[in-house]
């Protein structure tokens, strides 16, 4: 293995083991040391690659931009677009360490830097985005702004999944938001559309929905 | 002042204390040393009354269940009832500090009690009471399950004031609330009553809506 492949490797490693620690403990209570001993990694390869556990927690906390953000739904419809976005979401906190850790880190943010909004922005925008999408298609209201619908989803998601993951262990995720989604389609979409979308997500949307 | 008296005073003193320190960083960050000092009481005496950092955190925790949650709405409706008591909701995070950090500790639950959601449990049945009064109104939708709704309202005002809380300081909290609401009533009520609902509150409801 080429020196940089290696590095790429051992970095990867160390990313893995201090997502399960944060996924765990969350930032304040995760030790370093911990880190380092999950991740399986030296102390020395550790200091090479960061400098802090804050500069570790920031990476982890991007690794939530690397999702693929274009769902290809079936039905072409970019309201339902955004609707199977969010059951991606879900399923990638169900299954995947590195995003719940993330997302966990995210929530916390307040914990260890202090108003900093990227993660929320971010978000905001890719949905605000999607939905302005959908209202060009005719699907969202006209009188609804995409910024406001956008606001809803990010804030609701964030909350539906905190009190899915406290209560069951995030075991009725998909179908918390399926009725989220149930009860907030005929607000914002047009008639037609809130009757053709699929709030649990196209059927077509591989999940493993299991439970 | 009696001796019981004393004792309740510095009791008030200390959870005011702890209520600031955890609001400011959080339960793990948040040191004994720190709310000691924050008080302004002896060490003894903050032994007496608390034994560990999680058993004052509890006792802070607690204290929002103490909020009236019987809100006198002038219309009558339950439906507007629940509405307006997510805006007090919002007001009291806006300027009380042991809601606040009440509101913070259930948050990070995960990190000092693990999956206990007592807190939860208890704003989903107090929730569902409202609900099923709304639905026995005529306002809820038949098809509706007050449980479900209930669901929906914790959980996304549980992440929609957070939202608000790191991009702006909650300064927007009571105008996102209200477009939520206002997204989320056709689906949820019947026509009459998504159409008299207040989705901003009713304006009788005195809560100096400052931003």
């Amino acid at each position: 293995m080429a020196q940089q492949e290696r590095a790429i490797a051992t970095r990867r490693r160390l990313l893995m083991g201090a997502a399960e620690v944060f996924d765990e403990r969350g930032y304040a209570a995760a030790s370093i040391n911990e880190i380092q001993e999950r991740s399986g990694i030296t102390k020395g390869a550790m200091y090479f690659h960061f400098k802090s556990k804050a500069e570790i927690a920031n990476t982890v906390m991007a690794a939530q931009t690397e999702i693929p953000l274009e769902v290809r739904s079936p039905s072409g419809s970019p309201l339902q677009q955004v609707i199977d976005f969010t059951h991606v979401l879900a399923h990638r906190l169900r299954t995947d360490v590195l995003f719940r850790a993330s997302i966990r880190l995210t929530v916390e943010q307040g914990t260890f830097q202090s108003d900093d909004s990227d993660m929320y922005d971010w978000w905001l925008l890719a949905f605000t985005r999607d939905l302005t999408r959908a209202q060009g298609a005719g699907e969202l209201r006209e009188e609804m702004s995409p910024e406001d619908v956008a606001a809803s989803v990010v804030g609701s998601f964030t909350g539906i999944q905190m009190l899915s993951h406290v209560t069951c262990g995030r075991r009725d995720l998909h179908q918390r938001l399926a009725c989220w989604w149930q009860q907030i389609l005929p607000g914002i979409a047009m008639p037609d559309a809130a009757a053709e979308a699929r709030p649990a997500g196209s059927p077509e949307l591989d999940l493993s929905y299991e439970t």
